[in-house]
C-alpha cells in the first residue's frame, strides 16, 4: 500500500479514499498507526461537535439538519455516528437506517458510520482516528453522533470541542440526563421535539439546575435551545450557540487547554491498545486456553492466570532484548 | 491488613467486613489482588442476574421488589447497582436517592452502588469483582443492575447468568432497545409500567422481533413479563421466568460454557488493567509531560509519544531483568 499516495488523496478529499482510510482504522489494519502518524500534522483545523444524548432523543434527525444548514453555509461537515441506537449505525431492523441520509447525499458531506460492538474499549480510540482522516482531509466541522450513556460513549463526546446535549420535553428526562454524567460534558443543551407538551419545563428545569452549579463571573454558561428537527425547526440557534461557545473557548486558554487534554486521553488510549494486542498476540492466548480450565475448578484463580500471561509477556521481551 | 481474618469474616457474612472489602475493590487497594486470588475457590454458588435497559426504565424499582420477593422465599440477594441514571448510584441530585432503598433495610440484603465515572475501562472488571466477594460471602442471588446501553454497561450484563432486560410500553421503545444490542444480551424481556397504554402493543413488538429470530428446538425462546413494578405488580412472573432460563441452562452445556466464557473475559480485563496501571506508574505519566507539547505542536504525532511509552516501559523492564 502507497501509504504517500493515500495521505496525498486524502487531502485532496477523494471520497474513495477517505472511505478506504476509514475502513483501514475500523479494522485495525497495520498500517493504520504509520499513517495517522503521518496524518497528524494536517490536522488540526476542523472544528469538532459532540451531538450527545439519550436514546430517542433524536439525535441523528438533528445531525443531518445541522449538517445541511452548515452546508448551506459553504460549510464541509463530516459524521461519525457511534451511536448504537442511531438509524445511521443500528441496523436496519426495521429498514429505517435510509431514512435519516439525505445529508449523506449532498456533496461536501461525508457521513460514517462506526460499528459500536465487539471492539474492547478501542470504540473511542477508533472514532477519535476517523476524526483525523476527515480533519486532514480538510473538512470544517466534524460532527460526532454518539449516546450520551455508557463509559465509551461519552469518551467520544468528551473529544469534541463543543458538546451539545440533546433531551426531549418528557418529564423526568431532563433529570435523568443530567444524572447520567451528561451535565459534566454539555456544552449547551438542545430540547428537540419541542413541539411536544412540556417543552417548556423541560427548558425551566435544565436551567433550574444549571442555575445551582457555581459559576464565576469568566466561566461559560451554557443556553438551552428548543428545536423541532424533523420539522427543521432551531437550528438557527443550535449554530448560534456552537459559534457562541466557539468563540467563547478562542476567547481565553480554554480552547488549547481543551485540545491538550485531548491529547492526552488519546494517547492513553493508544498506548492501552497497543500493549493489549501485543499481549494477546505472543502468547496470552495460547495460555488463556490451557489455564482456562484451572480457574474454572477452582484450582487457580483469574487474577492468577493474568499474572501468568503478564509474565509470560515480560519473558517474551527479555527473550528478544537478549538477542 | 489480616486476610486471612478478611476472608474468614466475609465467609461469615459480617456486613461491615463485606463493605470494607467491597470499598478495597473499588478503590484498587493493592491487597484487592491478593484478596480476590484467595477468594476465588469460594466463588461460584451465587445465582448472578443482569437487569438491564434504558434509563428511566425503572430498573431500580424492579430490583427493589425483586430482591424483596427473593428475600420472602428465604433467599439472601445483593445488589451491585452500576446503573448512572439509578438513585442507588445517581448521586442525590434530587434527593431521590433515598427512594429505592427499602429493600437495602433488610437483613439477608445488601445493596452496593459502585461509581460510574473516572474508571477507565475498570467499571465492568470492579463490578464483577464485587460480585465475587458477595458470592464468596454466600449470597444466593447477586443482581448487577445497569443502564442498558454503553460498551461497559453491556460487558456487566454479559457477565450475568440470567440477564433481563427492562422496556417500557411507550412506542418506539422496544424497538430502540432492541438495536441498542440488547437483543443481543437478553434471555428474556420485562415490560414495565405495564399500566401506561401501549404496553400490549410493546409486548407484541417485542414477541414479533423474536420471532423473526432463527431458532432451533433446542434453544432458548426468550418470553416477555408484565410489570408494574411500584406497585409491586407481576414479581412473581419475572421469577417464574428467572427460574425457567436458570433450568434450561442447567439442562444442557450452556451454563458452564456461560462461566467459562466469563471467566475468559475476566481475565482479559484483569490483564489489561494489571499491565495499563504498571505503565503509568513506572514512566508513563512523566514521558507524556513532557512530550505532549510535541504532539499539539505537530513536530510529533500522538502514535509517536505511545511508542516512546511503551519504549520506555520496555526498557525499564530489560533494567529489572539484567540485576
Amino acid at each position: 500500500m502507497q501509504i504517500d499516495k493515500l495521505l496525498d488523496d486524502i487531502q485532496k478529499r477523494d471520497k474513495r479514499t477517505i472511505a478506504r482510510a476509514l475502513s483501514l482504522v475500523e479494522s485495525e489494519h497495520p498500517i493504520t498507526e504509520t499513517l495517522l502518524d503521518r496524518i497528524h500534522q494536517f490536522t488540526g483545523n476542523a472544528y469538532r461537535i459532540g451531538i450527545t444524548g439519550p436514546p430517542g432523543a433524536g439525535k441523528s434527525t438533528l445531525t443531518n439538519q445541522l449538517a445541511k444548514y452548515l452546508r448551506k453555509l459553504g460549510k464541509t461537515i463530516a459524521i461519525i455516528a457511534v451511536d448504537p441506537t442511531s438509524p445511521f449505525t443500528g441496523g436496519a431492523l426495521l429498514g429505517d437506517r435510509v431514512r435519516m441520509t439525505d445529508a449523506g447525499n449532498m456533496e461536501g458531506v461525508f457521513i460514517r458510520s462506526m460499528a459500536t460492538r465487539g471492539s474492547l474499549g478501542g470504540l473511542s480510540k477508533k472514532a477519535i482516528d476517523a476524526a483525523d482522516v476527515f480533519d486532514a482531509a480538510g473538512f470544517d466541522y466534524i460532527i460526532y453522533e454518539t449516546v450520551g450513556v455508557g463509559q465509551s460513549e461519552l469518551d467520544i463526546a468528551k473529544a469534541a470541542d463543543t458538546t451539545a446535549v440533546v433531551l426531549v420535553p418528557e418529564s423526568g428526562d431532563a433529570v435523568q440526563a443530567m444524572k447520567a454524567g451528561l451535565m459534566e460534558i454539555a456544552d449547551f443543551y438542545i430540547v428537540n421535539k419541542a413541539d411536544r407538551p412540556g417543552s417548556e419545563q423541560a427548558v425551566s428545569a435544565v436551567k433550574t439546575i444549571l442555575m445551582l452549579r457555581a459559576h464565576d463571573e469568566h466561566s461559560w454558561m451554557p443556553d438551552v435551545v428548543k428545536t423541532v428537527a424533523h420539522e427543521n425547526k432551531g437550528i438557527d440557534l443550535v449554530y448560534k450557540e456552537l459559534q457562541r461557545h466557539e468563540a467563547h473557548l478562542k476567547s481565553n486558554r480554554q480552547f488549547s487547554l481543551r485540545r491538550e487534554n485531548r491529547a492526552k486521553e488519546r494517547i492513553r488510549e493508544i498506548v492501552f491498545s497497543k500493549i493489549v494486542s501485543e499481549i494477546w498476540e505472543k502468547s496470552g492466548e495460547q495460555v488463556l486456553a490451557t489455564s482456562l480450565k484451572k480457574a474454572i475448578d477452582g484450582e487457580s484463580s483469574p487474577y492468577n492466570i493474568a499474572d501468568e500471561i503478564i509474565q509470560n509477556y515480560k519473558s517474551s521481551l527479555k527473550e528478544v532484548n537478549n538477542d
